[in-house]
């Protein structure tokens, strides 16, 4: 059926119908299920797709500052805090920029750790920002493989005598390579070292997926996003406070409006926003929260993890090597996957997206083409993952790569 | 049943969530139709809230790049532009803020000129950043009723003769007043004073609304968001440049990163963002644009003419006064009603919401609780138009205000 | 912007895709809301649309009899009945066939009365059944403008001392002409008459808009749809039962299979059904029925009568007579507009739909292209009504029609 | 978490509603997504899904006409046929009573074949309408394994030598058991035995997943639902005529009503129906029909064989019997399981939904409790497959049935 044979309106009242365009055909993906298993966006259920569809409300208006509220309180839930938690209509990386121009002031001396392509950014970021960023890590990629070693930051911080740090910035779940970090041994070192400098996390892939306890594990600003644990589409973008860090910001002297702290957590007190919200996709965080609170956030970590061991035994019934190395921070959100010497994982990729509808993660930074990752976040299940694996073994076969035996029933065997 | 009894939800969190799990009963207003005129959020037409409850794909597929290119072209028609147009996920004031940072330097002198709350606003901005605002108009709230005074720009840049002035911010369409600025005046007042600042432009409120025309006009920023003409949720803001703006960024030492353009405008020739896009709100800006596109936006302008026009005839049937005293800059957008003596309008838009699910636009700032705004923008007709001022007269005679005669017949009449 | 310039998706994966066709956009009115006033289908609210768009389940899952079990305990609530309803993946004419071939046999004299349209539809129905059907009623279009004559039928049936009339079927809400009988006189009347005939009657745009009372009222067989005051789009039909009829049931010797009632009762008990029923309609039915109950059947007949009356004060004032004649049996779910002698109603209902995007009803039958109708059901509001009297008034000047005042004026008085 | 835990409805009806009035909580499966492998209904897209959510419109306006034109276009071509097809808002079951009664009268004699539960439903509903149906086929369940033996109908033709057999019944594609028949054959043996009954074929779950070919094939009547190859939730039942059928249609006696062709065909020439049709499934099917167009019939029915291939590829792995013992009829759409001695095909069946979230087939009639099926229809690609064959032999495993080999692995090998 060609357009012009399709659906076309009366002739009398819309004339102008007659050349009108289609609607948007973005599902036009060959028959069956889409499998989304980058480590973010994380597919969307369809519940929240309906809440986002929601009529726009009045952000003014006395319904909408009962959503307000209500999010404000679940939203703290979410991140194990008592303290306010700030909602930005951004992504991720604004929520970066925000945590730092809200608490620092121009060349103030911040100390960062190189987990990955997600640190790496995020220093640059805080270098446009004026910042003086410090990257500590491993040389090379080798950095890429491990987890903070919160060894170097004690060691480093217990130099800064001055105190010239002013904070700690690390990534929790490093999207890039699946890695997540001891927030609460970095925690540990900045008290060893009896330094004050405010520890800042990003856990924007990790939130909702791994555990994090922002009160319990003493983190000043925690920068997370809508796209990953939370189920999201990307838009929003989260800054959880300490007390000490909104102690910062009345003094921290880098300019800052639309992220600042201050004129928001007086308009939320009353469930609104001072610039407008963005409405639809706080629908759509009513939604995930009521479905992740109702699960149980313990239950959803148990399920990350549990998929996530199912997803490395078939890496290793593959004979290939996972990105992370050390096993006490393989990521439950996330797989890293080393593909052998000589295979372009980025061809790979395309072949598997082509032939199976499976969107895998690409290699970033310093090991681009040489991995791909597998996401099992979110409203990911059993038969969804072992979906994606097996996508992953006809796609290796079919590029040519010789795989030692099948992922898909090692991971049967660890989910069983 | 009134708002507060028809809304429910739980005040402490989660705990009643844990039993029903109630999808979020947001629409849980009264029988029928919600009617929202405030002047934005407008209405999101059905079909655009079904586009943005499209599944969230790979921001860095081959769809998605597609999308983005398509995006990209169509935005600037909207603009009227051959430039780049820069779309962020955020508000209009996160755009504000990025016409700032992209080409200002810490105290750099800009001029602005008070037309009402939202050029307060921005002004408010621009010194929160560390720029140097100056602002141009009436005193009291006079120049609340009135548009932009070119002839007062051309005097002030006239008398820099240094050129400190490095940039003229003026608002389009004013949001809290109903008055819709000459923006080609403005540039006519720059170049008659042959003054180098740059020319940037809110047209939040007024983009694909009211006639805009970035290229021709010599705007060098115009800031714009998604919630009004464009008929989407609130949630994407857009800075439409100039090759002057472009060249002004590179040298601008306010510092930014999220809002950087340049890491954007590199990303965007293959349809893709350096920080993840707000892919479901774009979903909806695709669709909204190819319903714009396909009915003309001369055919837009034309019919936001016709509605105003029919919306002021009814203000003048009460016997109430406009709130914009000039006619040549009546806003297309919205109207401004001026309450009589003694009356609260926010009083006033509670009864009209209560009893006749009717959302009106409070007034804001300096004519706080003396006026009401009827939005008549975006996915709006005669009918609802109509529906609406019904709702306003029957509230004010419940309300006890003597109205000189029926606005709805005054409206009908125009619009015969 | 051409179909051709629309979005395209990548041509690696999806070569079929430049050449496919649009998503349907059939939503492509005009900008603005349609106002659909027609007395059925009526307005489906945003929340039972996102209802019927939930995924597909498996029937004969424990889930779907959940939902099943509390369908059928709820619809007997709509009905005000303690007895089965059965519902039917069908129109509201196949309820009248089901109503018919569960209870009688070939060549049963059934006795019918002429009310309108739907009524001799009804008779028509019986008569292609094999049944003998008499219609009792007024000559010509007379009795088109009043209600059943419950005398009429007492008489009649005093009459017939053998009892070879085997049912009284009578419309409750006759659809083309906005009459509401007495369904409470009938069944005296056949009491009176000690008459031992089944009561069948069609509610089927009149139940849950005009109170309705199955086993109050001693119906027999009710006969209802989806598409009216249940707010849901058409598809789905019912049969509320009584105990009587169930036993006719049993003897009953007109064939029948998909509408068989044993069966289907049968698997009721435990929330299926016999035969697949329209899963996703009953989404939507168990939505509409929880915003139904949640504001109570007396406040929605209310809310209704209040609709009705402002319609009716709006005709009065245009100098218009109203289809119904007697002030008794006005209809709650609509109004029938007699449109002045020489215009051609069908026309004039044309240049409406046109000019003003309002739907409203067709003159049908005897009184085809002499009157228009009104919907005022389901998710109505003081404002679409108004909205559409508006429209109405608008639409009938421009036709040349003289109006003798303003019935939008008159309404609002009525509803203040 | 169960679905008795999942899902909650409140047992009485409604109090609970009164206080937190959920929107229907349906799709409160586990996380992630639920994997619906049942013959049908079948996934419903997400594109069909919003296609059913659009507001519904008068059904005698311009906008409906031409919508009701090119669906009754593009549906001969789904059935491949030149002649019409009718689209009822009912049930597959409902399209069977209407091929029986516009075509045949009392007491006729009907010649139909047992293949499995289907065809034996449909034969009980052809007695309830009084016809005399005759069961050709195999003693105990062994025609359940096979299709239709052609020669057996030639043969029982030829004896009727006085032509008192008035329809051939069968079943195309028999859901219970995962056999597609030839169809084509059988028509042979009509001809062959120059009999002149009409040849009625149901091929409810075959349609727009198995080749069929109504003209070419010579079916008088095929009988088909919405919610199999369709993609569609129930709701539409289909009978695609023949000129013979038609004419038959003239002078069959059983009574019909809303079954009855002739209105139905006369109202369609303008692209309306007679009584109200249900608007929302037939946007769905302009969209469905819209996709399977645009990928075009071959391709569906290609994809659907190499799946098919696939599962048994799985099945024999196992070392489990398929249920269809001729190769030669395997069906495309489904393929039944047969359990081993002693295991409860039920109680697996409950296992798998309860841990994997997948959905299964039950076995029907004779064979109750002794196969499971598998669907693979519809809106099915690889990876789903894949996933539901993984969560079979995850199941069968934890239910203790040993397995020969992987199931999985030797579908990925047929699909490689």
């Amino acid at each position: 059926m060609t357009i012009e044979e399709g659906f076309e309106l009366d002739s009398v009242g819309k004339p102008a119908l007659a050349h009108c365009a289609p609607m948007l055909t973005l599902d036009h993906h060959p028959s069956g299920r889409h499998f989304l298993h980058i480590p973010g966006p994380s597919p969307v259920p369809a519940r929240v797709l309906r809440a986002i569809s929601f009529q726009t409300i009045d952000h003014r208006g006395p319904e909408f500052g009962q959503l307000g509220l209500s999010l404000l309180s679940s939203i703290q839930k979410i991140f194990k805090t008592k303290h306010p938690v700030i909602i930005y209509p951004s992504s991720g990386t604004g929520a970066w920029e925000a945590a730092l121009v809200n608490t620092l002031s121009p060349g103030d001396h911040v100390l960062m750790y190189e987990t990955g392509q997600f640190a790496t950014l995020w220093k640059k970021l805080a270098e446009r920002l004026n910042l003086s960023a410090e990257f500590l890590g491993l040389p090379g990629s080798e950095g890429w493989r491990l987890g903070v070693d919160a060894g170097k930051i004690e060691e480093r911080l217990r130099a800064d005598t001055s105190h010239s740090i002013k904070a700690v910035c690390v990534v929790h779940n490093e999207t890039s390579t699946g890695v997540t970090s001891n927030i609460a041994a970095v925690r540990q070192a900045m008290d060893g070292a009896k330094h004050p400098a405010l520890l800042m996390v990003d856990t924007i892939s990790g939130l909702a997926s791994a555990d994090f306890r922002h009160d319990e594990w003493g983190v000043d600003v925690t920068v997370s996003g809508s796209q990953k644990g939370l189920m999201l589409p990307p838009g929003l973008g989260f800054n959880a406070l300490s007390p000490r860090a909104i102690e910062a910001s009345k003094t921290a002297a880098l300019p800052k409006a639309f992220w600042a702290w201050d004129e928001i957590l007086e308009s939320n007190t009353l469930g609104f926003w001072p610039s407008t919200p963005a409405t639809n996709l706080l629908y759509g965080l009513h939604e995930s929260m009521d479905m992740i609170l109702s699960e149980g956030l313990d239950q959803v970590f148990a399920r990350h993890q549990r998929l996530a061991a199912a997803c490395r035994a078939a890496v290793s019934a593959w004979g290939l090597e996972i990105q992370c190395k050390d096993p006490s921070v393989y990521s439950p959100v996330l797989t890293g996957v080393v593909t052998p010497e000589g295979v372009d994982a980025d061809q790979l990729r395309k072949l598997i997206l082509d032939r199976y509808n499976l969107s895998l993660g690409t290699g970033l930074g310093k090991v681009k083409g040489r991995m791909f990752r597998i996401g099992h976040l979110g409203d990911c299940n059993e038969l969804s993952l072992l979906a994606a694996l097996s996508g992953c073994e006809m796609g290796m076969r079919a590029f040519g790569i010789k795989l030692k035996g099948s992922g898909v029933l090692a991971a049967q065997e660890a989910l069983q």
